[in-house]
């Protein structure tokens, strides 16, 4: 089989073919049989090590990743921006280059400005895997949930995907984009028009302020988190409002088609942007998402380490 | 040989039969030995997650749980409270849920409300093992506080064990009780009757508020901590006034039985609940107890993954 | 061939002889290798638990050492002050017996009291390796430098080292000059009086006040971190007089001899003691001074734990 994968990064999705994406979510399908097992390891990368540089905090996002190197067989060492030298007021790319001076394989990064990621894959012989870059790209989220959407689906082809929250300054949005669009979904933003802008129809997309437009046609929704902690309060007038405007409440819910998918990418503010029970209900793929994510990340860590792709599996 | 240990969690050493806590106690034994090995290792959960959920901070009880899983060879994960989704409003729940998904096979937790080791147990099928919660239970102190004992004495039948300090908060004393007189011990409890009500003694022990009366006629002797770093100063007017009144001073060890054994959970106050040349004395067993709870936990762990139970190796 | 390493700790390189200096270096040549194959493990220590436990914070040497233990198979448990029980007022000794009673076999400690890792490797059956104690030493900083130079220069022997800074707190100086000295080296301390008195000329060394002095005979500069975050600015007038006076600026790098190696132990203040381009140059062994690092330590760790020294494989 040709091999199709090339990168050792994984910077952003806007930087892959949809042909290179497609290899990812085979090679994942592949490795999800592995958290199955009753012996969850693989020996792909015994001897490889992997760095959590995880400089703004993220405990899901860091364990999915270390529990996929751990299937993997490498060894991982944790860092967290509190503790490390970047206080001591060392640059992004000094500490970079002791982790590769130490022989690291694999630098996983998460990391508040923009490109970031990219900025280290450039200059280091590391595997450089984006885990969340400002508000740019979070490509790993975006794999798992188009993973999760052709699971459940059978294709991507044709699905309407409508993705609801604070669309501006949400990685997890854009990488659903690049993904979705790119495999043949067709994807609504929807949200106040201060947090989704009509510029974003330049990607491609149809954008909508009216949640209760798109809710009857929607074969996915995909409920933003309200990232209330950091919101300065600017951009909406507060969060009943939010969930009075925009959230998935239970009559919300009903007004779905029987088969919509229910997405959320967590950590979920329950009867915030998306009703308790809704979030629990036979609908939800929620916490298949998480499943699918260590799938996802482990065939991206064997890939950018230079594995061979798996055959595809799905015809999609 | 007949299955005795069938449950995949441990919350609470008052859920379990005599019958199954001997059981944990003589696989320990077994274990105890790997411990003094050159070679640290058993294959016996190779391939397995665990998850130490640490909600409350403890680094003492979470390293000993590490170990026992590296040596087993568990992958391990460590979360502790301040930098996880449970910051960000997310349930115990929800955050156990995703544990879950991600398929982690036991779930350590410690965390400040009683009965939320149950509480995942019940949902989730993962294992649950509980590392402390609120001052409901400690189970693996309980189990490594009667192994310690029934090690060095031989059985647990008929030993008069008195329990010191601030019982009414102490998930220790509370596993020490359920343990204890399951096992045949006969049980005080010592402090001042702010700490140690009467109510106690329906739990099938002694209550005293003079220490000078039970301390001629104990085989141990336990200390508890005096958590001064929470205490309001309600429960006894301060340090020193403690110390004379409730204190195994140099003095008061002189009065115990040559043989008795003196016991204290950890971190000790040294000149404050315990003489600092008593802690470290001859009838001083505070180091086994340490080197025992790793040898409990690994049975725990071991149990509560399926593993089939070690058969009796002492008679107690 | 003699076994010549027959300590269980490294403490002080000021407690080690020329030949057993020799030794570590020697084996760490033969680990060097380990690091640049593809799979980078060896089964040296597999079944052994170290421990690092920083009681000051230290990302660097903490993840050199994890990596370092990775490397030769070992499970490493990480223990920071901030969350430990000395916290909780332990004596430090009291944790140290915590972890032999779980029969850890190495304890790395990073500790800011002079002398804290020989009070625990006199008392404690567990290997004890220094990793900073206050200002006293830094002996794997020293052998990692020693390391470097022999590499890059082929010897020791008369080779002239300027250490540039604030000599007067520095372990990493101390444990420099130790090992320079007895391999041979002729070293010179240079910086303000109040960071260099002339009292160190009793250790051996030159002490040098102006730097342009000795910038055209050296070897070998190694420019100290200046910890501005610690400076109580008693010591000299400010950052930008301590360049101007001391730092490895552009103009003063003309000067060097071309061979003449630059190092500096990281992390760097680029602009501070070392200009941002000269630090990137042709002649800066900075990231080799991190790699080698890695294998110093794997090297100590073996011997340590009582392997076999490897044979001398340069002639230095």
């Amino acid at each position: 089989m040709k091999k199709i994968w090339n990168s050792k990064d994984l910077c952003a999705l806007a930087d892959h073919s949809e042909e290179e994406l497609r290899v990812i979510l085979d090679t994942a399908t592949a490795f999800k049989g592995v958290g199955e097992r009753n012996l969850k390891k693989v020996p792909a990368l015994r001897g490889k090590t992997m760095v959590n540089l995880f400089v703004e905090p993220s405990t899901r996002t860091r364990i999915s990743f270390e529990l996929a190197a751990m299937r993997l067989s490498a060894d991982v060492v944790n860092i967290n921006a509190s503790a490390s030298s970047l206080e001591k007021g060392e640059t992004l790319l000094d500490t970079a280059r002791n982790l590769e001076a130490l022989r690291v394989d694999l630098i996983v990064i998460r990391h508040k400005s923009a490109g970031s990621a990219r900025f280290l894959a450039d200059r280091l012989k590391a595997s450089v895997i984006n885990a969340g870059d400002g508000s740019h790209e979070h490509p790993t989220q975006g794999l798992l949930d188009a993973f999760t959407i052709r699971e459940k689906l059978g294709t991507l082809e044709g699905v309407r995907v409508s993705i609801v929250g604070d669309i501006l300054f949400s990685r997890v949005a854009r990488s659903n984009i690049e993904i979705l669009t790119k495999l043949g979904a067709k994807v609504t933003l929807v949200g106040p028009p201060t947090l989704v802008p009509k510029t974003f129809e330049s990607l491609g997309v149809r954008v909508a302020h009216n949640i209760d437009e798109v809710i009857g046609e929607s074969d996915v929704i995909n409920l933003l988190r309200i990232q209330h902690e950091r919101q300065k309060t600017e951009y909406f007038p507060g969060l009943g409002e939010y969930t009075a405007r925009f959230g998935l409440t239970r009559k919300r819910a009903e007004q779905l088609k029987p088969e919509c998918l229910i997405m959320h990418p967590g950590p979920m503010n329950r009867g915030v942007e998306i009703d308790s029970q809704v979030a629990d209900g036979r609908s939800s793929v929620i916490l298949d998402q998480v499943t699918n994510g260590l799938a996802v990340r482990m065939a991206v860590l064997y890939l950018c380490s230079g594995g061979a792709p798996f055959a595809p599996i799905t015809a999609s």
